[in-house]
């Protein structure tokens, strides 16, 4: 386990039983607040963007990695808080342009930016959202619900999001999330933020520590990206991972709404721990779990 | 109006009528959960605490900051969630003993912790809660309420904060924002983080561009302070300053569970703008509303 797994294992124990479901979840429930859902992430500029990337592509991205998050447990977003942490080179005029193009990026996905705060800081800009939403069903989805048979889903391509600049400009799977969550009620599910590989094993192991094959031709790649290694390991896709029992997918694959990509079955889950790729050659090989992760001292 | 008033300003302007109750105030209001109060505070290391502050107090600190934003809506606390970014110099036993501190301050405090996220930055650490909180009356007190004739009053001494350490130990008023908010009803009501000046100004433009004149001999020093100054400027002192009428101060004063020190009136709402200072030694000179600024470009 890495630094940053370790360090989330930690949180993961401290928070347990607290009023939270499913820690370590992509979103937090609290219960008896009409069971509203709750994330927080930060962009901070260097890591997750670079200097100079335009201001319009850091809110866009500001809002939907916190949305996906909440895709991720079937929610629909309703509110966000800001804080905005700014570093020595952010001008009055680059300020402005954040908060005016977060105010459109939130009004085109129907959230409402309720509240936040604003500070200086000596190093780079740290932009944070806390973003709210509500469950589309009874019982938001969490990663933990794997079972061995079933069967793995992903909502669109993968691989390549840093080089070709989509881990700026994605959209946050919003409407999908929520149409799995109201018709199909996937036993598990989380956005791909790390790496497949990355996360699928966070989710085998928040399943009780299963274990998953994964099929090397079925994997959608992006046009530009030529090695599944790309879709295992490079991250921040933002696309979501689902799992069906067999006989979910019938109906699964007659729904319209749902885009075709995501009916492919790219893989299997096991009771046999640790993750497998079969070669479109034949054969399996084992997957190491890599992926994007903190570099944490 | 300074950078970060300006900013303030426009933020304040790009969220009013969306779904927030007195864009400005310490918290929002998100109705129809339960109506919970949400507000998001970070602390960034070198602003908000040097390099080398315990951890225990740095802890200490982000939760009671957080909470004093809660009790100045008069909210009772419930739950937070916290984005942790890290800069290279936090290793994993510092980074272990801050969330075991923090898990323990919440205990302490009867707060669920129920969610975050784990960063890393080539920068100063940047440590941010988001904290929710139920309002303990229908409506939560804003700070927009003042009326020409009230009565000010603020919960405990001022001044010093910064070179003495309180800033770093003080403790949220947490119980005394809930009796004033469910007994007493002030029309208006935030915390001191920037200085009395700096924040009774905000207050009096919130309530329509009103004025006040404040009684030196009155407000409350910290014995290591000599300086109505320190009071006005310093900042950071997490007291509650509140207003109540004439018609409020007989019960509010026979009222056990309140401190003596709040009982005081330190100034009065005035209709004439500006902010004015009644000296001891009789006349009264305008007081300029410094105080603690984020110092953006």
């Amino acid at each position: 386990v890495s630094r940053e797994g370790r360090d989330l294992e930690l949180l993961e124990g401290l928070l347990g039983g607290k009023g939270l479901e499913g820690p370590g979840d992509d979103a937090a429930l609290l219960r008896d607040a009409g069971d509203l859902l709750l994330t927080m992430d930060p962009l901070v500029e260097g890591v997750h963007f670079e200097v100079g990337t335009s201001v319009a592509r850091v809110a866009h991205k500001l809002l939907h990695r916190n949305l996906s998050d909440l895709a991720a447990m079937g929610a629909r977003p309703r509110a966000i808080l800001a804080s905005f942490v700014f570093g020595p080179t952010w001008v009055a005029s680059q300020r402005e342009e954040l908060y005016a193009r977060l105010a459109q990026e939130c009004e085109s996905m129907g959230v409402a930016w309720i509240g936040g705060d604003l500070s200086s800081s000596p190093g780079p800009a740290v932009l944070t959202l806390c973003a709210l939403g509500s469950p589309s069903s009874t019982v938001p989805i969490p990663r933990s619900g794997l079972r061995p048979g079933m069967n793995l889903h992903v909502s669109g391509p993968l691989g390549g999001s840093l080089p070709s600049g989509r881990h700026l400009d994605f959209e946050a799977r919003v409407e999908l999330g929520v149409r799995l969550a109201e018709v199909h009620r996937p036993a598990a599910m989380m956005d791909i933020s790390d790496g497949l590989a990355l996360d699928l094993g966070r989710m085998l192991r928040a399943s009780g520590g299963l274990g998953a094959t994964l099929y090397e031709g079925r994997i959608p790649l992006h046009k530009d990206v030529d090695s599944v290694q790309s879709a295992l390991g490079d991250g921040e896709d933002y696309e979501l991972l689902f799992a069906l029992e067999d006989s979910q997918e019938q109906q699964f694959c007659e729904d319209a709404a749902i885009p075709a990509v995501a009916k492919v079955i790219i893989g299997r889950v096991e009771g046999d721990p640790g993750l497998r790729l079969q070669r479109d050659e034949g054969g399996s090989v084992s997957i190491k779990e890599t992926g994007f992760e903190h570099e944490l001292s």
